[in-house]
C-alpha cells in the first residue's frame, strides 16, 4: 500500500480543548483527561471506546496514566512521536497507521502541558555532559551562551534579513495577523488584547532582531483529537474531517540533535522542511495553490515567514513581502493561524493548530474562511518536523 | 482494514546485534549504529535506504541522532512506544503500520542500552513528588521499601506459591533451561557458565522467594531489525520472516503507572497479558497449540511461568509443573528462549527475543528447533505489554 492509497480513508471525528491560561491549577493528567473527554463528546463516542492512544514524546502524561484516568479497558495501540512541537501532525499520521493496520479503531491523540506554570519550553538549559541527545547544542552552542530557542531563531532571522532584505516590519505583519485572529476567538489567551504594527515595532527586544511579540505565548492547557476511519466518522455526531495526507521528514545533519543543527546548515534554503513539504504535497496530490487556509507552526514570527517560502506559497526570500501583502489575513490568498496560533491563541505545542484546522473544515472557526475546503497544518520547524492536509468531507 | 488483513504482509528482513557484555566501552549511539548497520547488511539493503525508525521510549538514542549517525537523508517515519521492556513487539507492530500506510518502506527497529555500565534497570528508585508517572509506586509502595522490579515479582511469585503450590524448583527448571540454551550460544553472556538445579536452589536469595538465578542479566548491547513488506523481503538477501500478527494490550488499573499496579489487581489471573494473548491469537488465527517455539520475556523466572499460563500453554496454576515437565526444553512441546533469554543470553529489554525468533524461523539458531514454523515472542509482562507471532515463509 502506498500513502496515496490511504488518502481520505481516515478522519478526525472529534476535537477537544481545555481553557488556555498561565496557571491551570490542575495537573497535566487532569488537563489531558478533560481534553480527551471533550474530544470524545464532540465526536459522539463513549470515551471507553477509545482503544488507541498516540502521545507526544515530551508529554508528562503517559498513555497508561491516561488510560487509567479514562477507565479504558482494552487499549490495543499506543505510541508516541516527537520531538516536542514537531510531533502533532506526525501523531495524527501514526494514528492513521494504527487504524489502517487494524490495531485500533478509535485513537485518542493528545498534548497536555503546563507550559507556563510548569516546565517552560523557552528557557535556557544547562549543557549536559552525556554524548547523544542534543549533542551539538551542548558541545558547540551552550558554552558560548546560545541556550534558548529564541536565540536560535534570532540568528535565523538575522540571516534572512541580511540575505533577502527582510525587515522587522515584515515579521510584525505576522504577529499582528495572528493577534487580530485571536481577538475574534474568545478562547485565545490574547482574546482581549489588540496589537498594532507600531506596538510590535516598539516592543522590547528579547533576542535581536526578535522582540517580545515575535515570541509565542507560554500556556497551560491541553488539546485532543479522535481519529477513526472516514467511513465511521461520517456516522458519528462530530462528522468527518478527512485526513488527506500526513508526512514526517527528517534528514541527517552535520551534528546530532533535533533542533539546533538547523543553524549548522550552510543555507537557509537547505532545511528538511522543504523535503517535508514536497513529501506532503505529493502524497496529497495537491499543490500550494490548492490550500485554502493554513495553520503554520509559529513558535516565533520568523518560523512562519520561512514556512511561507518552504511550502511554496512564495519564492525563497519573498516571505517578508508576501506576509506584508495581506495574503495571510482572513481576506487574503492564504489566511493563516485563524485562531491566533501559538503567537496569540496559546502554545499547546502544535496541537491547537490541528484543532483549529478541523474547525475550519467544519466551518466553525471564529475566523471562518468562507468556502475553505483544504487546510495545511504544520508542526515544528527544526531538523525533523511533520505536517498534514485536512479536507472538508463532501 | 482489519489487523487480520495485514497478516503476513510485512516481514523482518534483517537482524543485527552487537556483542553483549557488562561494559561495552561505547556509547549507546555507537551500539545502536553498529546493530543497525549489521541488520541492514543482514537484510542486504543499503543503510541509507532506511526511511523509518521505531524506537523504545526508554532508549537514550533519539531517532534523529541515529539518523545522523547512519547518514539518512530522507527519514519519513519515526515513532516510539513503551514502556521499556513492554515495547519491542509493539515497536514491530508500529513498523508494520508505518509500512502498510505507506509512510516508510524500510523501517529500522532498535534497542540500545548500557544496562550494566550505565543505567541499571533493576535498581531501586526514589519516590518522585510529582503526580502522574508511576504514581501508585511513589505513593503506596516506595514509602514502604518496595522499590525494585525484583521485589514486585517476588511478591507475585509468593502469591503463586501459596495459591498453587508452585515451588522454587519449578522456577529452577526455567533458569536451567535458559542457561542450557545459552551454553550453546557463543554470543550469550553466560555461554561458558553452566547451571544446575542444585546450584539454582543453593543460590543466595535476593528477594525471597527469588534467588540470584531467578533474576535476568544486566547487559550492555544493542539489537536491531529491518521491517519491510513481505514481497520486498523475499527479494532481499536476508529473505522474509513473516510477521503473522502483533498486539499491544493495556487496561485501566486501580492506580496509575505501567508496572506496579499489577500488584494491586485482586487476582493473578486478572492481568492484561491475558487480553494480549487473546488479541494476538485472534489476529494470527492461531491457537497456543500451533506455536512451535516461544521467546518469552524473562526479566525473572516467575514471569515466564505465569506467561505459560496466560498464553494458554497450560492451565492457570500449572505453570510450575509444566515448566518442570521438560516441555520448555529444546526437545519439549514448547521450547522457550532458545538463545538463553534475558536470564542467560543478555538483557536487551525484549529485543534479543525477536532477533532469536527470526533466527528460529530462518533455521539458524544455535539451538534450532527442527521444523519450527511459528514463533511466539513476548515483550514485558506488566500492566501494558506486547507480543507477536513470526512465521516461516513457505
Amino acid at each position: 500500500m502506498t500513502m496515496e492509497a490511504t488518502r481520505d480513508r481516515c478522519a478526525i471525528a472529534g476535537i477537544g480543548a481545555t481553557d488556555f491560561s498561565k496557571s491551570s491549577g490542575r495537573t497535566t493528567l487532569t488537563l489531558a483527561t478533560e481534553a480527551a473527554l471533550a474530544a470524545a463528546a464532540d465526536a459522539g463516542v463513549d470515551p471507553k471506546a477509545i482503544d488507541g492512544i498516540v502521545r507526544c514524546d515530551a508529554d508528562a502524561v503517559s498513555h497508561n496514566d491516561l488510560a487509567t484516568s479514562l477507565g479504558l479497558c482494552e487499549l490495543t495501540y499506543w505510541g508516541a512521536t516527537g520531538a516536542g512541537g514537531a510531533a502533532p501532525c506526525g501523531m495524527v499520521g501514526q494514528a492513521v497507521a494504527a487504524v489502517l493496520s487494524g490495531q485500533a479503531t478509535t485513537v485518542l491523540v493528545y498534548r497536555s502541558l503546563n507550559g507556563r506554570s510548569g516546565r517552560r519550553w523557552g528557557r535556557g538549559r544547562k549543557a549536559r555532559t552525556t554524548v547523544g541527545g542534543d549533542g551539538a547544542l551542548d558541545e558547540f552552542f551552550t558554552p558560548h551562551g546560545l541556550t534558548t530557542p529564541g536565540q536560535l531563531w534570532a540568528m535565523m532571522a538575522q540571516h534572512h534579513f541580511e540575505r533577502y532584505g527582510t525587515t522587522k516590519e515584515h515579521l510584525g505583519h505576522i504577529a499582528v495577523t495572528c493577534r487580530s485572529n485571536a481577538n475574534a476567538n474568545p478562547a485565545a489567551q490574547m482574546a482581549g488584547r489588540t496589537l498594532t504594527l507600531d506596538e510590535h515595532a516598539a516592543a522590547r527586544s528579547l533576542s535581536s532582531p526578535l522582540g517580545l511579540f515575535d515570541y509565542c505565548l507560554e500556556t497551560d492547557g491541553a488539546c485532543a483529537l479522535i481519529v477513526t476511519t472516514a467511513e465511521r466518522a461520517r456516522d458519528l455526531a462530530g462528522g468527518a474531517v478527512l485526513v488527506r495526507a500526513t508526512a514526517q521528514f527528517a534528514s541527517a545533519t552535520v551534528g546530532p540533535g533535533t533542533f539546533y543543527p538547523a543553524l549548522l546548515r550552510p543555507d537557509l534554503d537547505d532545511q528538511p522542511s522543504i523535503g517535508l513539504a514536497r513529501t506532503l504535497f505529493r502524497r496529497a496530490e495537491l499543490s500550494p495553490s490548492d490550500i485554502d487556509v493554513a495553520q503554520l507552526y509559529d513558535c516565533f514570527t520568523i518560523t512562519v515567514l520561512v514556512q511561507l517560502e518552504q511550502y511554496g506559497f512564495c519564492k525563497s526570500g519573498e516571505g517578508g513581502p508576501f506576509a506584508a501583502s495581506g495574503a495571510i489575513t482572513p481576506g487574503g490568498a492564504l489566511p493563516i493561524n485563524t485562531a491566533g496560533g501559538h503567537l496569540s491563541e496559546g502554545y499547546i505545542h502544535g496541537m491547537n493548530h490541528i484543532v483549529e484546522g478541523v474547525r475550519q473544515m467544519r466551518g466553525s472557526s471564529t475566523t471562518q474562511i468562507a468556502g475553505a475546503e483544504t487546510c495545511l497544518v504544520t508542526s515544528g520547524l527544526p531538523v525533523a518536523s511533520s505536517a498534514l492536509v485536512l479536507v472538508r468531507d463532501r
